[in-house]
């Protein structure tokens, strides 16, 4: 089996225009942004004009497989391949300078080009689906009732390859002009963070039904 | 003046393939949900292909100003008008169903179609610049040094009319079908919500700049 590289290679349209630092393309380090956020931003071509979707999505090694409705024109798009361009945004923190110029975000990124296909094989259809409930919660997929066959043709599953990509990383404190440090303005940054409430149950569940220990641990990203 | 109308006009690009009743054109929703959210994805078309990039914002009444960097793909393209969709997502939950097939997440969205321009006039941009930083911190643009005309020249930004709008809402509990409620897995609803650490001053800040009162008592949407 080929090993896989560290680092994608770069190609004309994951290459800044102007590098400002941020830009990587290490492979662990985009894999890791891809499986910390729950929605990715999913952006194709419909008669000439850009539409943008978020949708529920896993990773699976070097592949993105994305959800969707089987109607829906993305997913009849793809019947033939559709070119899209996938976006996972993690925010991690509001950047407050002194001065306007350099407020900013701390972020980190994953674009990815490529053209996606519409899984039509069952066999993948059902890992895509048992890897797109597990990536929103560890555990999960083994504890539900899994797809009918009839379910699963109703539900559209992409594939898009990882393969043309680039991360952007944005993190640490505030830049600023030297000039403008003794100003009397707060500066600093503000962390965000996704925190996750007490469960809330189902009403219609069975009195013996406990919360699974998958749940009891849960955190996010 | 003209009284603006509850409601934006569906057009055949904002109507969806099949309705599921989570699709809204109700101006204050649109707006709230505009106003909740730190980040935007843009899309844009570039060669033929899609582009997605995640970026700063704000709203002011019917018009939405992004940000960015005055020598980008985006910028440049919208010194003649770019075609545009801006789409921002709120998530609010996790949606664990009994069956692979109900598993959803609560979300509310807002997409924006239409043409996206670049300022060009120096006080639209000041008003821009300030109603982005006042988005993320509500205060923060009276307490911060304004860009300087050359910084403003620097910075790229682009508006877009709030008018191809819908707004796309999942809340709520759990769908299931009748026959798997009974079934031996737990199921509800895990809600997200997007949570503040305590702030991280610039350790160059001189020791006599006080925490300002906006940042004292600043929640999240």
């Amino acid at each position: 089996m080929p090993v896989a590289p560290d680092r994608y290679a770069p190609t004309p349209r994951t290459t800044p225009t102007r590098d400002n630092g941020r830009v990587t393309y290490d492979r662990e380090l985009v894999h890791g942004i891809l499986d910390s956020e729950y929605l990715c931003h999913v952006g194709f071509v419909a008669d000439t004009a850009p539409v943008v979707l978020p949708t529920l999505y896993a990773r699976v090694e070097d592949r993105l497989y994305l959800h969707g409705s089987s109607g829906s024109r993305l997913m009849l798009l793809a019947r033939e391949g559709v070119a899209v361009c996938v976006t996972v945004t993690c925010l991690d923190g509001l950047v407050l300078a002194r001065s306007a110029r350099h407020h900013s975000a701390n972020y980190r990124s994953v674009v990815v080009h490529g053209t996606a296909h519409r899984v039509s094989e069952e066999r993948e259809a059902r890992l895509a689906v048992d890897r797109i409930v597990d990536h929103a919660v560890p555990g999960r997929a083994a504890d539900i009732r899994p797809p009918s066959a009839k379910e699963l043709a109703a539900t559209g599953v992409l594939r898009l390859d990882i393969a043309e990509v680039s991360a952007k990383v944005r993190s640490g404190g505030v830049n600023e002009e030297p000039e403008d440090l003794d100003l009397p303005h707060w500066a600093g940054v503000l962390p965000l963070r996704r925190s996750v409430g007490a469960p809330r149950p189902d009403p219609k569940m069975p009195d013996d039904v406990a919360l699974p220990a998958y749940l009891e641990h849960y955190t996010t990203g």
